[in-house]
């Protein structure tokens, strides 16, 4: 127990540690994104406050919730995007780290392929950074779900997103962000850098083939 | 007493931090840019200096003027763009912080929509960074003021834009660069961060609209 | 014998030092990317451990391999690559040093250019950089791999590009990443960086080159 | 003297600052760029030798050389580019400080507007950044030489440039780089800053123009 205490510290360090090098590459502006952990011996969520600079955040910015997500102590409020990710941590038994962020080309490629409510990746080396994912011939499907301020209604469509989507690794809010998870903070980071490399690419892509 | 001045030497801090970060990422090239704090406690404004590097800007080079702009105390002279400050600090009470960058993207927008007069900028999730603001379905109506020498004639026009414009949350002078404010530095660097990221999509946006 | 393992020890710290200046500029996302180098007194090979992320390498994370790729000491597992470079060290003696890099600009120009086989750049001062090189009028041709899963496939595949491109100074693995190699770390950083400017550069002509 | 020679150090250290500070944005790629100061006291030129990556350069790697580009002192080779340095000293006597980078942008444009033989640049608030230049509404005329490798040439090519363009703070060799300078290295710094940004800006609307 107070070995697995002393490695979810750890975790929470490391959730800080990612949150902070999001800020420095400008994917969380403003107070935008939110980053949480879950520990396995309790099965409670620390997520970040609502309205922080990422910049800035330490683990006491961090508010401890129950799986349904009430709050059981910290200071602040939790995030309005809390809702997603108790949903996430339901739907995902595995997945004990998720990152959300708002970034220049996860804005635009979402915005674009909003329609066809999802994007596809295929054919990326990078791909292989994905859990579970050999080659790059695999085909990733992103879902994305139109946004809302209805955080109910968007918490449903993210249930619905993940059943539909089992081998996804991540969903696409429309004009909003990302959220991606794993099983560890180490590799939500490495799904999340995977990510936001193959939207850029994948958006370049979309506009260079406009005129081909 | 000795609170409030405690309480704005941490503005100032935060003011000269903003600016230095802003020089970091190459919003304020060359000397360009300027940064001021409006003290709560005695109306003053504190501006940057002008032909000042803003990755070297310290407390030591702002100079304090007073509610109209006349010089009261501080080494150099104050930049020529000190009236656009004293006009929106009149006409915006609530604004004690004012951030004033030239960046790539609001270069590149403002020149693209100044015979517009305005960009409108709706449906980003990140549009709620802006105070007052709770939903992505908010338009936010950024006024373009045609750039000018003569800067009386400017401060009239920024006047004018601040009036027609009750809600907005910055003004772009054309080919120049964005005026932001807050009710605190914290508020004018997240409505700056905001701006800077919804002008960078939009553009984006707009261009790659063209060959759709 | 004592001066050239010093010397060796060094070239180790430089490696690691250009892998973790290419984590920090997004050029080895998630875990992506290896670096290796060759110890000109024993002929060993020493290489990044798979499944590492580059920012946090440290002399400890390399693996010590004997010519043909066996394993002779260290912790982890060999990157799956690790047959590319004991091909580019056997058919390029000269080689001591060899980095692969996934970044933005090599993914773009390798998946757009693969139908080709190859990219010619030609006409900038930067080719220079390149080893032999002394005029911008040089033509860089750079063979482009298609990717795949079967290791022992891409090695004879790089063995025949090597073969076919005597003189060239890098290449591609076709929406994958490039190799390049150097007779020192040093050289190596010089050629990495000059292949990723005209990456970027060459990409951006290409594009703008649709609609001239 | 003494205090010449003080003031000239710290020239010097400048020049080095801007150089090192240069390579962290990836201005002078592999070894590429230059830098010098000429010592208003003694008409010395102090240059950057060749062959060096700008990010480690300390004052010990500067040549120092006799008006006419001649080695007195130092370790190392001159740059072969020291006789365009030379060219632009005789030619614009106020200069203290030359800076010479290749960035994506500036290989960009001169490759761009090679056959126009120059590039205009009109409008923007931040030609204000250049030396006597108060308007938004000037218009910077900015040469572009083809690039060689007959470096006397060159040097007849720059001081033709610079005779047919009085009021020139720069001249771009085609795909190649950017040289400007100032009458310190603060002033060349500034307007290092300022071209590097005009012509981000500069390229976006020539290829955004394309298909309006």
């Amino acid at each position: 127990m107070a070995l697995d205490s002393l490695r979810f510290h750890s975790e929470i360090d490391a959730l800080c540690e990612l949150a902070r090098w999001c800020a420095a590459r400008g994917w969380v502006p403003a107070t935008s994104g939110n980053f949480s952990a879950r520990d396995a011996a309790t099965g409670r969520i620390h997520i970040s406050r609502s309205g922080l600079d990422k910049g800035l955040i330490t683990p006491a910015d961090l508010l401890e919730l129950d799986a349904e997500g009430h709050e059981l102590s910290g200071d602040g409020k939790p995030s309005a995007e809390t809702g997603l990710h108790v949903v996430i941590y339901r739907d995902r038994p595995e997945a004990h780290a998720i990152v959300h962020v708002h970034t220049i080309w996860n804005t635009l490629l979402s915005a674009r392929c909003e329609s066809a409510g999802h994007v596809d990746i295929q054919g990326y080396e990078l791909l292989k950074a994905f859990s579970g994912v050999a080659t790059h011939t695999h085909s990733e499907r992103v879902p994305i779900i139109p946004n809302s301020q209805d955080y109910h209604a968007l918490a449903t469509e993210m249930a619905a997103a993940l059943a539909q989507n089992h081998n996804a690794h991540g969903v696409l809010l429309s004009a909003h962000g990302l959220y991606t998870w794993g099983t560890s903070v180490t590799e939500a980071r490495r799904h999340l850098q995977a990510f936001e490399f193959l939207f850029e690419v994948k958006y370049q892509r979309l506009i260079a083939a406009q005129f081909d």
